[in-house]
């Protein structure tokens, strides 16, 4: 299938998995639920639900819905962190992706609860996996047995979640990132930001789409070595266009890092060797791809779209 | 036992859970463990996990290391909840139980990630029971059936407590009370607010050491109705204690509901109606513990000191 037609059906079913899991607006507390949703609604590529989903597929994932409430459950992720990074105490940023972002609509106090609510929410979301199995099992459509090996799946794909989220992941990420604002940072130091601020979660993605189509552990941990690269270049391209593109285009303003004295790949080593950079991982990340035992047209497509991405 | 000896060898199993389960102080994100692990051992009544422990217990649970997982992860919970209600853009409390609080000693941005952190390691550390089950089930000490029932008893745990402290539940109690600062309450948005913000954590304590003992639908859902009482009569003697208690004596400062325009039970209902209330609420709470199969003198002894307290 054409790789654009692919994508429009791919991102139909994100939005589908969304739909169907964030939380309906009702209740006395409902302005949480309009401020979670405002959140995730506010637009954004949804490249992890969507490498879940390619992931899924390459491995041989057959049955959607059993992706889904992680489909959910990750973009709620991303998007909690989003939130929060947003915060007066954080970044301090009014605008993402063209819009007010989630505290300056909604007071700093549902800004900070909102990010709890998606987090939590998250592990609500996926957590619901196991109503499906169940349901299979009541309807005998499975025995036990496999009832019991799917159940194990969806554990691991829970623990996966869980660990690339946290402290030896995306937040590990963020804190180190938040304790050197200021402070000029060395390669090392801004690989280790850039493989848990923005891999862990591609990682994550790519692993429990793997997981959840019963890959073995071999192919989960080549495809969490194709996302690390994935993770890495996206974030490195981030840095270019910051400094390359217009506000216009990239529908956040520009030269922000320079404005937040904030060393990135291009500070430390000029926009031509960071390019290089990109291409590198890239190129790695579709090496280790065809080393699977399965031919992946659209994840190379992708990959390749997100190098050569503008905004 | 005596009260007080089994109390105290409860609070030492709880430790010996935060102890097991909190993450070690390493890596270049140390900083978050140190401000998680100080949140978490700031002390308190470590009331939530002894609930999930007796519980446990009353129904005849045998193996503790299957609740500690959930002990310790109730506890980090409830912790993360403190933090963020701390900060600045909350409460803006710069102390609890006399120590300086979370973003007081470990700076703003770092407050909204060691909550964001405890949260999402709530999970990770839930989720290391099922490491439990397929160790034994590994060793041959029970049989993949049997695996399977506790698994599924694991994930029930899990989903009470992904959704007691979510929207549903504490997220959203503190919602509805943050929206109503400096508005007058009626009874019936405090009875919600109190319901979820308290209650929520107490009823998924109670209920997951019942779901881990393996106890039937209707008496977990007995137990749900024993804890909510519970947290209600717990809330409203919190209201009690602002202002008839001293700063000395409570470890935080007193009146701080006036100073703070709040609406609590007193200012509701006057001192004797409120004492009146946290007494029917407790003898609610043991009738329905009577009506249980199981006899409990410890939990009853546990409800009286929670009503009687004085701090």
């Amino acid at each position: 299938m054409d790789f654009q037609v692919q994508m429009e059906k791919d991102l139909e079913m994100v939005e589908q998995a969304l739909k169907a899991y964030l939380p309906k607006e009702e209740g006395q507390q409902k302005v949480i639920m309009e401020a979670a949703n405002y959140s995730v609604n506010a637009g954004g590529k949804r490249l992890r639900p969507i490498f879940i989903l390619e992931t899924y597929r390459l491995f041989g994932g057959e049955d959607f819905s059993y992706v889904m409430p992680f489909m959910a459950a990750m973009e709620m992720i991303h998007t909690y962190s989003l939130v929060h990074d947003d915060l007066p105490a954080m970044d301090d940023d009014d605008y993402r992706r063209g819009r007010k972002t989630t505290h300056v609509v909604f007071g700093e106090a549902i800004g900070v609860l909102a990010g709890d609510a998606l987090l939590n929410y998250a592990f609500e979301t996926a957590l619901k996996f196991h109503d499906l199995v169940d349901e299979k099992l009541a309807k005998g459509r499975i025995d036990e047995k496999e009832a019991y090996r799917q159940t194990r799946m969806g554990n691991r794909a829970l623990q996966i979640l869980a660990s690339k989220a946290g402290i030896y992941g995306m937040i590990g990420g963020q804190v180190v990132d938040v304790e050197n604002t200021d402070k000029p940072l060395s390669k090392e130091q801004l690989d280790f930001i850039y493989r848990l601020k923005t891999s862990a979660l591609i990682e994550a993605s790519m692993m429990i789409g793997a997981c959840m189509a019963g890959a073995d552990n071999d192919s989960i941990s080549s495809v969490e070595k194709i996302a690390r690269n994935i993770g890495m270049a996206f974030q490195i391209q981030d840095d270019i266009l910051d400094v390359t593109s217009t506000e216009e285009v990239l529908g956040k303003s520009v030269l922000s890092d320079e404005k937040n004295h904030k060393t990135t790949y291009v500070t430390l080593k000029g926009l031509e060797q960071s390019r290089q950079a990109v291409k590198d991982l890239s190129v790695e990340a579709v090496r280790i791809l065809h080393t699977l035992p399965i031919e992946s047209a659209f994840i190379e497509n992708l990959i390749n779209m997100l190098v050569h991405r503008m905004n």
